[in-house]
């Protein structure tokens, strides 16, 4: 039965009940963390083989010694396997330090600074021109690091919303045509952070159009994070997209990234980022100016360690077996005490590391409130839109990855139990005629 | 006898003789790279106990996983080692990735573009406001990856002549106390890169003391990348700056930079950033925007390696173990040839990894050219200047590290017989009386 439908009675009832196990939780000392899609110890462990892996051996096939610094490219092998990952050509392919985010916010800087085609093509320079700011597009909810860097450098960023087969793309198409300050958008096109959406191919191939409507300094920031980490039989289809631009004519305008973070060890991956020749030429000659060059070594390390597309497969299926029961249980727990009830709607991922759970209207804040002061912390309401204005007030990411199974569970009953209190009381205080003094 | 006091006959003699010499090397196809202070294999082979050293233990004392996300200040132990190679207290201490010319890049960047202390207090908004450019004082010759950042963000960079005690103190308290655009200042100040100085404890004072004269924004760029890099018995003393500035209350303008590359691996170590509480703080808020945290992997390899300071210089005694009997045979060849000759004057480092040359005046580049005929490479002549302009065209970096020892005879013989015979051809166009037509 749906909560308007009861009468103030049974509603303050259900309140009381609810309240008393809140309590009985609330007073058992928790201390839970559902906020960080971070790999858990045992996940960790499936890659304890990388150090050690090099049996001292540090020279490879070309003459490289991996120890000695340059090689701003990244080392072939390494480059051949991010490609396989990502459905790349090993030549449209960098390898990186231990993070792709700080591929994007370096290839951000640069596009907006630097200029992708000498200074006059910046951003920037197109900005101060214009008196416009610099402008993207945020499919929401999405990730709220991409956001960050956008508010880092003053990029207005726009929301577009998503429909079931992923960002809402007459949306897009339309307002790329209509300003011409919007100079990218950012996307999350598999497992999407944190919706679980799986691109489908008009979307994609729509995306590959952008850069037709679009000017020459558009650029698609296609954050692949989660190109291998299913949760079912095998990994979902999703359409390349830098093919696509290919027979477009429009492969100037895609920037694809990766990295190894979800997949050998969070903080000592390495990351990847593929673009067309001249794209990858004019990036690696700005950042020349402040590096010398990645670790090599590590990079080798996961060469070896992974060795290609079926090792990297195979390693998957090892973290498919740890998460999938945490997924199973988040859903499990969801259905078994919302199913049918009318307080919220959650997805169900086939990849990706979180589920979206959208509260009803105006109570996702109250929800996180009333979780934290139980011991469970989750990521803040609102921090899946950009300038963490989430206007309906309903995203909660949970992030099931990095408590043990135990812990999940009760930092999944509390959450539940959240929505529901928090749910109750607001049918409460909208079936109390208000008062006015 | 100098050149000029020789006849012409004379010298056309030499000039035939040193030909012959010259033609011979040229013949015999020489490839040989005095170019990069790069470690040799011999030296990167002192730390591949590092892959491996970690024995599956990835958990530290304060229960962090080093696997995992986070820490952007670095782990605790490895600040500690930073602090004891640097001689700084591990609080004013960070550890990043691979690379200390990438947190001095980033550093640059922030102040610049983001503001030491928030938007107005920007380098880049004063210029505005002023009208004139960011400068930035440069010690000359020096290291060519600091002008290249200076450039890259189009700082405009003033020499600075260096006296027997380190750069030129008069000229900076001068520059600075005339110009408040002055924002900055690169230091080598350990075997300096690349004349060798190890700056005076009285010019130390001093620098400590801009902070006095500057503005709160002026910033001294302190790259200590020789600290513990000795080739007599005992490494080098030089004045601890941060106290000296401490002392002065002047602490906010120090930035010191290190790192292991030419202590363990040259591109896969780790890099330290030592600055002031708030100066740390403001940076590492800025910085993660782009970052997910350093490899903590690879810095607790390299607490685990190099323990303590003890093991630090212990391992810096095996590279001196390599690199004397190199630097030793570059000052025997240069004295052997060119001692007493008047073609040109070296230094004799007692640390660091170069040797720095000066040619007769207007001869650098003819050097460096027929150096390169004969198959050696050496850095190109200017490179140690901003703007690649050495005025005078005299300097010369040698970088002896890298070759064999009998591949560095080779180059350092081809040099000295280029040195010759460049000066040679311009005693003899000197003596030529200038025909006109």
């Amino acid at each position: 039965m749906e909560l308007k439908q009861q009468g103030s009675e049974s509603l303050i009832e259900l309140q009381q009940s609810l309240l008393e196990s809140y309590n009985e939780y609330k007073e058992s000392g928790l201390s839970l963390d559902l906020t960080r899609g971070k790999p858990s110890a045992a996940q960790l462990d499936l890659s304890n083989n990388l150090d050690g892996i090099l049996n001292k051996k540090f020279t490879l096939q070309d003459g490289t010694d991996v120890r000695n610094y340059g090689g701003i490219t990244g080392i072939p092998d390494a480059r051949k396997l991010g490609g396989e990952m990502l459905g790349m050509d090993p030549q449209q392919v960098m390898v990186g330090g231990n993070s792709s985010l700080t591929l994007m916010y370096q290839y951000i800087a640069f596009a907006l600074l630097h200029g992708v085609e000498g200074k006059e093509s910046s951003w920037k320079s197109q900005a101060d021109k214009s008196g416009s700011p610099v402008r993207f597009l945020c499919p929401v909810p999405g990730y709220d690091r991409h956001f960050t860097i956008c508010e880092h450098f003053g990029i207005e960023m726009i929301n577009i919303d998503f429909t079931d087969a992923g960002p809402d793309m007459d949306q897009i198409e339309a307002q790329v045509a209509a300003d011409p300050m919007i100079k990218g958008i950012w996307c999350v096109p598999k497992y999407s952070n944190p919706t679980g959406h799986v691109y489908s191919a008009n979307v994609v191939k729509r995306m590959a159009g952008l850069g037709k409507i679009a000017g020459d300094q558009f650029r698609i920031m296609w954050d692949n994070a989660y190109s291998v980490h299913y949760l079912n039989d095998q990994p979902a289809d999703l359409t390349n997209v830098y093919s696509e631009a290919v027979n477009l004519g429009t492969e100037g305008s895609i920037i694809i990234t990766g990295s190894t973070s979800k997949v050998t060890y969070a903080g000592s991956g390495i990351a990847f980022l593929c673009a067309s020749s001249s794209n990858l030429e004019a990036f690696q000659k700005y950042l020349s100016a402040a590096s010398i060059g990645p670790d090599k070594i590590n990079q080798e390390r996961h060469v070896r360690f992974l060795k290609d597309i079926n090792g990297i497969l195979a390693h998957m299926a090892s973290h498919q077996a740890i998460l999938k029961p945490k997924f199973d249980l988040v859903q499990e727990i969801l259905f078994n005490n919302l199913h049918n009830k009318n307080m919220g709607e959650w997805t169900v991922p086939t990849g990706g590391y979180f589920v979206s759970f959208e509260t009803l209207p105006g109570l996702a804040k109250d929800v996180v409130r009333l979780a934290e002061e139980a011991g469970v912390k989750l990521t803040p309401a609102g921090a899946t839109y950009p300038y963490s204005q989430d206007h309906s007030n309903r995203n909660i990411r949970l992030a099931p990855t990095f408590p043990e199974l135990h812990e999940l569970e009760k930092a999944m009953n509390v959450f539940v139990l959240c929505v529901q209190l928090a749910s109750v009381n607001q049918a409460i205080t909208a079936s109390t005629p208000e008062t006015s003094d």
